[in-house]
C-alpha cells in the first residue's frame, strides 16, 4: 500500500495566514505558545512525534531516568488550539520562489516559515569517528549508548585478555562542555555506587573515565565554574586531559595530536555542534562553517521577507556575541518568544522590536551535590548549586506528569545512590542478534 | 575485537553445586529468591539483563506505561548475594550427557539444571500470519507495536483514500484470553480519551477495535467474568466476533474461516503461545505439539535426574489440569518457590515433597473501573474489582521505583484520562528510514 503523498498535507485551507513552524524544540514550541490564540494557522513539522528535553539526555544515558520521562508528546502540545496542525516529517527542502517546503510526505505551501531545526553533532568532517563513536543528541542515540554501556560490561567479565577487558571498561569523552561533563560524572557514580554491585566478579576499579578537551573545561563558564568543576571531577575520579584532540578513532585505538592514545571501546564525541541545515536557502544567509543561518535583529533570514530562524539554528550577530547566540535553551525560547510578538505584531501592522537577548547565566551538575551555577551576578558551585540545578531543569520540563516522574526517580537516585533503568532494551553491539 | 569465548563464562568454581537457572522470568525469579543464603552456587542465564512484567505490556503498547516501569534489571535481584552470578547469553543446546549448556558466550557446566524460558507467541505454522502480525511477549515487541500505531494515525491523516484510512485505522485483535480483551479494552480508551484530541482532523469514530475468537472471551475463567468482559468491551465500542479463526493476513487482508474478512495494516496476534523449547533434550519429555516439557510431579524433567522445568515451558500432568498448569505467573511462581525448598531438600538429605497448585483465581482488567476477578470462593466484575486487579498488580511488580512509577502514572491518567507515552522513539514503519 502505497500513501498518496503527491499533495498536500491535508491542512485545511483557511483565510489566515499559514505559519509553518519546522522543528518542536524549545524554540519551535516557545512561538508555538505565543501563537496560540491568535489569528494564524500554525503547522509545526517534526521528525519525531515529541519534544526532547535534552539537557537530561545524559541521564536517561546513564541509567538514571527513563527516556518516556523526557520526551513530551508534540500532538499533545498543540491539542485544543484551533487551526494548529502537526505533521511528522522531515523537510528535504524549502522553495523560497514558491513559498513551498518539500517533505517526505508532501509539499505545504507557508505565508510564514520559520525554521527551528536546532543542531546536530558535528564530526568536523572526520568520517572514521561519525562512524565509530557514539553521540547523544536525541533520545535513540542516548538508549543506544545505554545499551552499549551494558553491554561492554557484560562482555568485560567474558574475556580474559586484559587488554581488552580494560578497553571494554574505558569510556573516553571528547568534549568538556556541559555534556561531557555531565555525562563524565554520572559514568563516575555508576562506577561508585552501581558497577562494583552489579558486576562483583569484574575489577571495576580498571573502569577509566577520561575526558578529553582543546581548552580548559566548560569554557563558555566562568572560569571558577571551570576550575570548580574540574576539582569536582577529579575527585570523582575521573582524568581530564586538556589541549588535547581526538584526531582519529577506528572502534579500538584513540589517537590524539599529542603522545596520548588511549585503547577504548566506547568513544562520546561531545566535542561540537552544527546547525541543521535544510537545503533551498541561498545567499549570504548560509554560514557554511557553523552550518549555521544568519538573521538580523528580528530574527528573520538574511535574503529574505517571511522567513525566519530561531534557536541553535539561527546566528544572530551581535555586539555581545558577533559570531551568534550560544546554542542552548535560553536563547532558543527567548527567540522563540520574541519572534512570535513580533510575528503577531507585524500582522496586526504595529512595530515590531530588535531581539534583546536577557542573559540568565548557566550551570551544569557534576553528580551528587556537586554543580556549578553562574548567574550573571553570583556565582556559587557546591550543594546549593546542585539544589539550583535541579529546581530549573524540574522547572524547566515540560508536562506535570514527567516532572514528577523524573523528580519522583531522582529523589529515590539520591536517597538508595541507584540508577535502576539499567536496561539493555535494544542491544546496540548485536544488533542483528535481535531477534525480535 | 573478538572475544575469548571457547571456554567456561568466568564463573568461579566451587565445591558448592552449581544451579544453573535458564530464564528470570516470574519462575526464575521466584526459584533465585528460595536459593538465597543457601549452600549453593547460582547462575542466572537470560537473553535479556531485566526481568519483563508481562502482565502489563499492554499498557507499554497503548502509551499508558513507560517501558522502563514493567522491566527490572536482573543484575539487581542478585547483588548483594554470595555466590548468585548472572549471564546475558543466549541458550542454544543441553548438552545432557556432559551435563553442559551451550550458549553464544560459552559453555557452562551444571550440577542442576532449572529451564524456566517461559512461552513464546505461537502462530501454529502460519507463516504469513508470523511474518506481517504483531506480537506482544516482550518489551521490544511493546514498543513496537506503540509506534506503529501511532504511526498509523499519522498516516491516516495523509491519505485521501477511504478504504486505506480506514485500513490504517482498523484494529484486529486475535484471541479473546486475558491479552486480547486488556488490549482491547486499552484501545478503545484511547479512541474515546486521547485520539479525538491529538487528531482532531481525522474522524476517529472510523477507528474499529475488532476482536477475534474461536470461543467465549477469557475462556479460562468463569462464564459470569466472560459475559461481563464481553458487555464491558460492547459498551467501549469493541466489535467481538466468536466462534471465527483468523486463517491469514498479508499486511492488508485478513482473511477468516468465515465469510468475516477485514482490511487492516495493524493484526494483534494473542491467539495463542508455545513453550520456548531449548536443543537437547531428548525422549518422551518433549511434548511436541505445545513445545512444553512434561515434568514429574517434582518439576523434574521426565527421563533426566537433574533437571528441572518450571513455569509455562513445564507441563505437569495432574488430575486437575491433565494438559499442564495454565501458562501464568501464578503456577510459575510457586512452582519456583516450591522448586527451590525441594532442591534445598535434596541437598540436605531430606524428603522433598510433589507440587500442588494453590488456585488463587485470575483476573482481567477491560478499562477504567471496569475488570472481571474470579476468585476460588467470590466471583465478581465492576469497580470494586478494577481496584483489586490494580492492587494486585502493583504488589506483583518488582521493585518500590517501579512500583511507585507504575502507581504515579495510573492515578495520573485515571484523573486526567491522559496517556502521556504516546511517543515514537524508534519508528516501526519506516525502520529504514530511521536515521540514527
Amino acid at each position: 500500500m502505497e500513501l498518496d503523498i503527491n499533495k498536500n498535507m491535508n491542512i485545511a485551507k483557511t483565510s489566515l495566514p499559514r505559519v509553518v513552524i519546522i522543528g518542536g524544540g524549545f524554540a519551535g514550541l516557545a512561538t508555538i505558545n505565543g501563537l496560540k490564540d491568535q489569528e494564524v494557522q500554525v503547522v509545526l513539522i517534526d521528525k519525531h512525534n515529541y519534544h526532547t528535553f535534552q539537557p537530561l539526555l545524559y541521564q536517561v544515558a546513564t541509567g538514571g531516568l527513563e527516556p518516556d520521562s523526557i520526551a513530551y508528546p508534540l500532538r499533545k502540545v498543540i491539542k485544543d488550539i484551533p487551526n494548529f496542525y502537526f505533521r511528522l516529517a522531515e523537510v528535504s527542502n524549502i522553495d523560497t520562489n514558491k513559498r513551498k517546503i518539500h517533505t517526505n510526505i508532501g509539499k505545504l505551501k507557508y505565508d510564514y516559515l520559520i525554521i527551528a531545526t536546532g543542531s546536530k553533532t558535528n564530526y568536523f568532517g572526520n568520517t572514521n569517528i561519525e562512524k565509530f563513536s557514539m553521540a547523544m543528541k536525541n533520545v535513540p542515540q542516548s538508549l543506544n549508548l545505554r545499551s552499549l554501556i551494558l553491554e561492554n560490561f557484560e562482555d568485560a567479565l567474558l574475556t580474559s585478555n586484559l587488554e581488552e577487558r580494560n578497553a571494554l571498561m574505558n569510556f573516553v569523552i571528547v568534549g568538556g562542555g556541559p555534556t561531557g561533563v555531565e555525562l563524565a560524572g554520572a559514568l563516575a557514580e555508576m562506577k561508585k555506587g552501581i558497577l562494583p554491585k552489579d558486576y562483583p566478579d569484574l575489577d571495576i576499579r580498571q573502569m577509566q573515565i577520561n575526558i578529553v578537551q582543546g581548552g580548559r573545561l566548560l569554557k563558555a563558564m566562568s572560569e571558577k565554574a571551570s576550575e570548580k568543576a574540574e576539582d569536582f571531577l577529579i575527585k570523582l575520579g575521573v582524568n581530564i586531559y586538556k589541549s588535547v584532540h581526538v584526531t582519529n578513532y577506528d572502534g579500538y585505538n584513540v589517537e590524539t595530536d599529542t603522545d596520548l592514545a588511549f585503547k577504548s571501546c566506547t568513544v562520546i564525541w561531545a566535542a561540537g555542534v552544527s546547525g541543521e541545515l535544510i537545503n533551498g536557502l541561498e545567499g549570504e544567509c548560509v554560514i557554511e562553517r557553523a552550518a549555521r543561518i544568519k538573521v538580523d535583529e528580528f530574527n528573520k533570514v538574511i535574503g529574505y521577507k517571511n522567513i525566519f530562524a530561531i534557536g541553535d539554528i539561527a546566528c544572530m550577530d551581535t555586539k555581545e556575541f558577533p559570531k551568534g547566540h550560544p546554542m542552548m535553551a535560553q536563547p532558543a525560547i527567548q527567540q522563540g518568544k520574541h519572534l512570535a510578538k513580533n510575528l503577531i505584531a507585524q500582522l496586526e501592522n504595529k512595530d515590531i522590536r530588535p531581539f534583546k537577548y536577557n542573559d540568565k547565566g548557566s550551570m551544569a551538575t557534576i553528580g551528587r551535590n556537586k554543580a556549578v551555577v553562574d548567574l550573571p551576578k553570583w556565582k556559587f558551585q557546591g550543594v546549593f548549586a546542585w539544589f539550583v540545578w535541579m529546581f530549573v531543569h524540574l522547572f524547566s520540563l515540560i508536562g506535570f506528569r514527567n516532572r514528577a516522574v523524573v523528580f519522583f526517580n531522582w529523589v529515590y537516585n539520591y536517597i538508595r545512590f541507584d540508577r535502576e533503568t539499567r536496561l539493555i532494551i535494544r542491544p546496540f553491539k548485536n544488533k542483528n542478534k535481535q531477534s525480535f
